[in-house]
């Protein structure tokens, strides 16, 4: 990965199905310039033969995939998560366009992510839940049948047209913290919160589990931000001074 | 054709090869809804059993799709017409992006058509010469490689912005909660980190109160999500259960 890729957006597909579908995201990404593909637990293994033929000679891009076992390892080192999806279904993050969504990975400081879910599901509630904004192409009402490469192309061609723009620099900004930082948040309060009680009971554990990461992903702290409140939560776990 | 399609662009696809291009086409066509597909010299004839099944159900594109004899013909009743090439030849029209022809197509007066060239060669001089304008997707000089379906879908995507397609709306979003439910949140917080002498020294106790409130304001956190952290703050409160 050169230095000066590092300001594309990375492409993730979470568990994908088809070694073809694999190779035309390929494809799809180099086209517009995108070069660097990760994929959480694809389901017939990596390398797969399919995908080479499908990629019609995006071989840098499959040669440079990287496997992860998780999503949130998929996504450790970036600052912006997007998580595409056909239709909202109760999200309470924000929804942008592909455009919208490009416009903003253009102008942001620290790794930008773009997740895709498995051709026939879509992503997970959990893998949703690790991104800060929903990415949806508007699309025919009546006939919604996007596949896979088509959906990770409209989003890789949409980030192209900022590609020869300058940016302002928002050196001032520090950019959101990596998604390991947040982890490491989550985890410490929810080790905390957990002898209290407070995701009992445990038919409602994972909707508060999930409640509680929304309200914590959505302000897109930076690193300083995330180490102030690691202190504030290590000074609540302490004794009062008077007790 | 209803009177309400009139004014969207017809697709024109010139002597196409594969059957399952066009029906992936017309897939691409009908996610962004358009319907008016024209053959011109379809290397195998007309209806192609090859075509239906790569619709993935966008057969009404099909079933309507009219054959001619020549691109002359095809375009007849239109009077915008843009020209597909991967690479201007010292052409001497206008040379237009999808978004720009997209832009143009949505305020024309008359019918507007998009010629596509067959897989290999692409559209042959002649075509382009009935075009007004030719149409290019920018794209990565060290890759090109669009297909026909994905060239057709970033031209449909692009005039799809025109229209009024579902949007994702964020009507589910609530809007940042009153100041004084900010307040209430922080001066919780500060009263459960008093004790603990989190703002000691004395000296530093305003940068830090700064600092903390600076974390908090940031998120923009809604009313829920404000009542949320009030009930993560009241069960850390609480003595473990263990205790």
């Amino acid at each position: 990965m050169s230095e000066a890729d590092q300001h594309k957006p990375v492409i993730v597909l979470v568990r994908p199905q088809l070694g073809e579908n694999i190779g035309k995201a390929a494809r799809a990404m180099l086209n517009f310039g995108l070069v660097e593909l990760r994929l959480v637990e694809p389901r017939d293994g990596w390398p797969n033969p399919s995908a080479g033929p499908a990629a019609a000679g995006a071989d840098v891009v499959l040669d440079m995939a990287e496997v992860f076992a998780s999503t949130a390892e998929a996504v450790a080192d970036c600052g912006h998560v997007y998580a595409t999806t056909v239709r909202k279904r109760g999200v309470t993050k924000p929804v942008y366009t592909p455009e919208e969504a490009a416009r903003e990975m253009a102008g942001a400081v620290g790794r930008s992510a773009i997740l895709f879910g498995p051709e026939r599901s879509g992503l997970a509630t959990e893998d949703v839940a690790l991104a800060r904004a929903i990415l949806t192409v508007p699309i025919n009402p009546d006939f919604g049948s996007l596949n896979l490469a088509q959906a990770v192309i409209l989003c890789a061609y949409e980030w192209s047209k900022h590609e020869n723009l300058v940016q302002p620099t928002q050196e001032d900004l520090l950019p959101p913290a990596p998604q390991d930082e947040l982890e490491g948040l989550i985890g410490h309060l929810e080790g905390m919160l957990e002898p209290k009680g407070y995701f009992l009971p445990a038919t409602r554990a994972d909707a508060t589990r999930r409640t509680l990461r929304g309200v914590l992903t959505k302000p897109g702290w930076n690193h300083l931000e995330v180490r102030t409140l690691r202190g504030v939560l290590s000074s609540l776990e302490r004794r009062s001074k008077k007790d």
